[in-house]
């Protein structure tokens, strides 16, 4: 499957975020908000940027909203508006279908019409600005599974002036270092030989307890 | 530095995200919302929930505000009331104050008036998952730098059935693989000899260029 025309309904700060991301990757983007202004201000970030009320079926269906291959249901607050285009855009037969949730009722809702994949970016970055500022030094949190994540980190005090042969941190920490960046320089191969040194920031993978553990004991 | 007492203003769908994280990782953790039904969710989800309006100085003062090291400030459309809790907070003298933004106009008030960090949660989680969204190969995008991000996505087709060394990816491509996923197996320390499989996820670190380089590959 190769996606390539994009419809963005909602022009909030998330639907507009996806719509620039998506345009200036090169792809084919249509953005659709009630709001005249909202649309305006997309005119120079989208191939095509239309005022229309998108749980009204007639006006979507004269923007050939079924040629789509994916549409981004970015509505947040009204949530009957976000249900109603939803079920359209199934209907029209688009094939992913991605909306954006306000909470956990709303996304069974949406998943229950047939969304493909419902999202909530206000939680997901909540989570990890959480991590981030729970410790001065997690810099970065990223889920890659339930089970596996990717970390920031500074080194631990009695790692520094170590190689990372001496520390052997997959099998005493579980962790992996796939990055060291070191002022403006970042090392994305390291090797058995690189020592770290205070101030330099680690980017780790491992199991989620394992990074836990780590982050524990940097906040002592 | 070492983070303890956190106080989170405003409990939309951000702000009570940050909280709960925070607690969950056992941190001291005060929520305030002018919204009682907001400050009630949050009840079990904080050490202290408490319904009072953040731009009153009296209430800040009897909350003890000035004890707090960090506070995150997460109202978002109501921009005169986040800036001037935002100011507040900091003539209150806790350290760390990270704020969330509307807008660019509204992140360099924030700023002026002296916040630490300003966080724009819909657009950051706008434009990953526009790159998710953009191959249905694209699995995560996240930025490191503003030079280097990591990346998960599906080996090219040339790919499938070579080892790492056959591939030597560094040198051609310009990036390293960090883990691989198959199936519900994540191995995080691959090597030379392992081969890459058609299903696997690949979790690759680069420059951002280079990894948009084989984003474009992926989506002829
Ligand atoms: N029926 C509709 N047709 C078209 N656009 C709509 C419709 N209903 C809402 N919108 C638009 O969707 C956009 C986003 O909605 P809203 O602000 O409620 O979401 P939000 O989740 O708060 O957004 P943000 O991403 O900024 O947090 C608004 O610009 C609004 O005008
Ligand atoms: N002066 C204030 N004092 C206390 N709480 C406030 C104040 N002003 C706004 N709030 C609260 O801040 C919370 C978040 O505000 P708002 O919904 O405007 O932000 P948002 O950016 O849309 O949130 P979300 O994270 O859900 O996208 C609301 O629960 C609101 O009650
Ligand atoms: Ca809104
Ligand atoms: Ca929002
Ligand atoms: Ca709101
Ligand atoms: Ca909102």
């Amino acid at each position: 499957m190769s996606f390539r025309q994009f419809v963005v309904i909602g022009l909030g700060r998330f639907g507009s975020s996806v719509a620039k991301t998506l345009y200036s990757l090169g792809n084919e983007v249509l953005v659709i908000d009630k709001d005249e202004e909202k649309v305006q201000e997309m005119a120079d970030f989208a191939t095509h940027a239309v005022q229309a009320d998108a749980t009204d079926e007639a006006a979507l269906r004269s923007l050939g909203i079924r040629n789509f291959d994916v549409a981004v249901i970015a509505i947040g607050d009204d949530v009957q508006s976000s249900i109603m285009v939803t079920l359209l855009a199934k209907e029209y037969g688009i094939k992913y279908v991605i909306a954006k949730a306000q909470n956990e009722l709303h996304a069974k809702v949406l998943y229950k019409i047939g969304a493909d994949r419902v999202v909530f970016p206000e939680r997901e970055m909540g989570v990890r600005v959480g991590h981030n500022l729970c410790s001065s030094n997690i810099l970065e949190y990223i889920e890659l599974s339930p089970d596996y994540s990717i970390m920031e980190v500074t080194p631990l005090e009695e790692w520094h002036g170590k190689s990372l042969s001496e520390l052997n941190m997959r099998s005493k920490y579980g962790i992996n270092i796939m990055a060291i960046k070191r002022g403006n320089d970042i090392n994305i191969s390291p090797t058995a030989d690189d020592v770290l040194q205070e101030g330099d920031i680690l980017v780790v993978v491992g199991a989620t307890d394992d990074l836990k553990n780590i982050e524990r004991r940097k906040m002592r």
